[in-house]
């Protein structure tokens, strides 16, 4: 069997990754980050990732094609034996090449409750969320297809919104739900406990 | 001060009305039903509110104009001091002159979390989230606008969708959180605790 191979693709702080490597580095998820790879040179992923001695990978993704950067990306994950991917924060779509190569072996975390708050890369999530007035609000970890925030959900989970609620005070909240299901998911594909039928994933055993 | 005075509008069984009858009988609950107006001759709400010896009024809606219908509603909530109108599975659409007059001051209460999953009169609403593979979902009292589902969040109440569930088994998961976030809203609504500012309910004190 032996451990899981993680490949992160981020291009932001890489936050959620953080959680990963706690989790792993105090003996309690039996899974390893193989590689990461952010396409922004200045993201503070890679510095974290660096940092606890992780390999991390920058490939600047600015006025590549898309397809012929994701071949790229391809080659390293298979270089580092990665049998799964998760994004963390990476803004940037995927090819259909992509895609098709990895189908149900790439999970995006997103901070909403989906398909509430789906959205391009630019949409400030928490803020639409709180003008929109919402009470609960929640994180969604689902497989990636070709649309944007659409394929198949894996895990959500709610978070409630309070009264004096900000931006500020919201995505700490919402982190920490996603977090908690990241976790949960990368053992559920450890443990070959995650099946995909059409848009749901079943969750076996 | 008195008992707050509320007016049931409904189409169906009236499930919820009951949660509102119990606690108003058990003596929880400093209000009552002064009036339920139902469009549907046949619907359970009828029987529902007669067993408890509440006045029940049929007006048939079918092929009556809009505002013309709601005119006569609005008489009879009028005649019998209704304070604050609760829509309870209600299907008919209202007209503006109707939403204008009674502004935050009709809830309406939708078995998700909105914005996801808002919709038409004939969506079926629990079949819809469990086809989508969601594995959060909730309800969403709101006060109504000219929109479907889209007027001012007052309280949202997460439900968890289990691996096995079915619509029969959602339905009652939900509806527990619908009748709590209810007879939270009447008591606030009671207290003068909800004020509307935009989109936006804020919970007072």
């Amino acid at each position: 069997m032996g451990k899981l191979k993680i490949g992160v693709l981020g291009s932001t702080a890489g936050t959620d990754m953080q959680a990963v490597i706690d989790e792993i580095e105090k003996g309690a998820l039996d899974a390893e980050i193989s590689v990461v790879i952010c396409n922004k040179p200045d993201a503070f992923i890679l510095e974290r990732a660096k940092k606890h001695g992780l390999k991390a990978v920058c490939i600047p993704s600015k006025s590549r094609e898309r397809e012929d950067f994701d071949r790229e990306v391809a080659s390293i994950l298979e270089e580092n034996g990665v049998q799964l991917i998760l994004l963390i924060g990476y803004m940037r779509f995927l090819s259909k090449w992509f895609v098709d190569r990895y189908e149900n072996r790439i999970m995006n975390i997103h901070p909403s409750l989906l398909p509430a708050f789906a959205g391009g890369m630019d949409l400030d999530v928490h803020q639409a969320i709180l003008d929109h007035g919402a009470k609960v609000t929640g994180a969604t970890l689902h497989f990636v297809d070709e649309g944007a925030d659409t394929g198949p959900i894996i895990l959500q989970k709610a978070v409630d919104i309070a009264g004096d609620e900000t931006k500020e005070t919201l995505k700490p909240k919402v982190q920490k739900a996603e977090q908690e299901i990241i976790l949960r998911a990368i053992r559920l594909f450890a443990d070959g406990k995650l099946k995909v039928e059409g848009r749901k994933v079943k969750i076996l055993g």
